[in-house]
């Protein structure tokens, strides 16, 4: 398979794996809302779905194009092996997940029968909020580093869906740490979404959140230096 | 053992492991309902008890039959091996599927000493249900094609029984993916349960659901070729 | 260390470790009864506290003794090992085992401020409830014996635990499945308990399901023959 | 590295993790309270939140200081290792933890918009939450110590997760079973907080209970010897 077509499948599966992601995560959340009156219900059936969701999605994905499925990891690794991998790849993932994540959105709307294209009117701008996301994002990029880096990588489907599960809850911002999802949670007048006016905060706090978790790592795994892909393990032939 | 006793044991591994599959699906289902006001932690209760019911059932059968418990499935490995595999053995799977889920719905009646043989009354036909019925059948054949196809076929019991916890809370129909238990859910007036009538558009959604999980299989890993049966990783010596 | 010296370690595992289970069962049924009005979510605390309960103790206690912790389980293995087990270490691992249910509910009660010593009122003897006793240790054996010819006996501490959290929810009778633990919890007035009238029938249901469950091995297994111990997997030297 | 520069790194990784795990406990409780009125989802949020915390903090952490993370898991290890393990590293291994677990509370505080410095109001010592924690302490030093001794320590963040899930059920304390965490929760006046004057007591039964768990595993697994650190599975190069 050419070089070509190999980058076209990857990017492929991260449009695919994003527009999942969202699907999970607002899906679960419109689900939960209509079934219980217990926003603690509703909260623990929606970290559960999209926890699981996340971590089937990283272990199917990830041997095709390392299942990013996120903007702050794609940085992350580019920064990682900024001397091997050209900023043109990061830049086509990126713009991959975006387009996955508002097509989940949209999707997750179609499947509950809402009209789709709605923005979202829930205002997320407190400060503290911000702090939480700063700490969702910190705790999610120091996670995935620090496994590669005791070559634990075969782990980071099942402890970033355990993460997540937790951050969900233990954060004030409902841990979003993805642009992408975030973006596409916007689409989404329920649950799990965020008023576009929100989008520039919680963004910013994720790539503030992503640089201190990355000190974080150098801190306590010592200076950072290139590390293999995120559980890219093994090719696909065809 | 002759092969003809082989696929008789075969068939029963199919017919009691779909029978206790549904009995796990409708029994949570009705204890949830008895237990519980809240529709959110009825739901909560059901979609892990049917998880772990069925991720310990492929594992537990899986080396006696692949443990399908689902037409499904059986219908897409029989594609897949469709050179090697006659079609008179898939009917068999099927059949044995049926006669199971039909069983299993009128044990669990009998064990919350319901009186077995009420059809369900519960309507299932918006067309977002079934929108949500293929999106939630595209995804389980896309992960267990997936997950064979990157040679992570180990992970199928775990990952399968994670997919359905979330899928139930993230698509809009419940998540049957199943015509087998579909049918045998019709049986039980209960939480679980899908009117007669609504049965035939459920379960061509799910038909179309699994060519569609079997495309985006092969846009995602490559175009298709025999891939080994689910699961079935070690013979029985008998 | 003398094979006397050997066998009464064993039987202290056998005691201590059914002891915390049965205080682990008693105690979050206590637990969760003061805590939340919806019985739902009672039992969902309930559940997940005993599954996570067993199955740490299997893994514990496994190499230790075998971690039957169960009457049902001690008397399946013997019949498998018949030829090489004396009776006699049956009869003391079910006594260990009465005595630490005992032992683990009088703790149960301490620890929550109760005066110890009172009777469960809660009758269960309703005949849906032992054809769901039955159900729930048929399908306890079943795994056990299962796992073990297919040469999987390293999952059985997960899948024991991920079995009784989801038995709990599917079978009427709260999946009891264990007379050593039945006879305990009939020593605690709350959520978990069982009026000592309803013994009898209770262990009779779990006596025939084990029966069942050994038969319905040998139907999809084959013909039974000697199995290594549960879970003993290494030695203890001391 | 210096030996010097290596133990200032393992201090720091306790000290991050331990300010993580509190912020994990503390916010999640916070969280749970304003979202859900009843008290059993409260708890069932938030014990699933710390446990999975607690879990990924011991396998990021454990190559690189052990992740102990608890004054009580610290003085075990040193016991047992105290023929070759300076009494200045256990002290240093605390005094980062309870650093840590104040910096946590505080955090946590400060990502909710709370003022931070209130001191915790709940009232906790009457005589069976005292009987309670050593029973969670127990619990806990006898897992860890069992697993060690079986040659099962790569299981101690999964089991040590799972056990802290259960614990905060089947005890009546909510198994604190860690006096750093425990002088932490006094810094918040909320769901998992402590008040100061029941501090004493309640660290006093974490120390009769390690003692427990360590008489306990002798028993059970036979006479003490030294045993390699707590899940320090491989040196970091550096």
């Amino acid at each position: 398979m050419s070089t070509q077509r190999a980058l076209a499948r990857r990017a492929a599966a991260e449009l695919v794996g994003t527009a999942a992601l969202v699907a999970v995560i607002v899906g679960s959340g419109i689900q939960a809302s209509a079934l219980s009156p217990d926003i603690g219900v509703r909260l623990l059936a929606n970290s559960l779905a999209s926890a699981i969701g996340l971590g089937l999605l990283i272990a199917l994905f990830g041997p095709v194009s390392g299942a990013h499925l996120n903007p702050v990891v794609t940085l992350s690794e580019w920064w990682s092996n900024r001397r091997t991998t050209r900023p043109r790849e990061a830049a086509l993932y990126v713009a991959a997940q975006l387009a996955g994540a508002v097509t989940g959105a949209l999707l997750a709307e179609a499947m509950f029968g809402r009209p789709p294209g709605a923005w979202s009117t829930q205002i997320r701008s407190a400060h503290h909020l911000l702090l939480g996301e700063i700490v969702a994002t910190a705790g999610l990029v120091l996670l995935i580093r620090g496994l590669q880096r005791i070559d634990r990588a075969a782990l980071i489907p099942v402890a970033v869906a355990s993460y997540i599960a937790a951050a969900i809850w233990f954060t004030s911002s409902g841990s979003f740490a993805n642009p992408a999802a975030t973006v596409g949670r916007s689409l989404s007048d329920s649950f799990t979404g965020i008023a576009p006016g929100s989008l520039p905060g919680f963004i910013g706090a994720q790539l503030v959140g992503a640089l201190l978790g990355i000190a974080l790592a150098a801190l306590l795994y010592g200076p950072n230096h290139p590390v293999p892909p995120v559980n890219r393990e093994a090719p696909i032939s065809v």
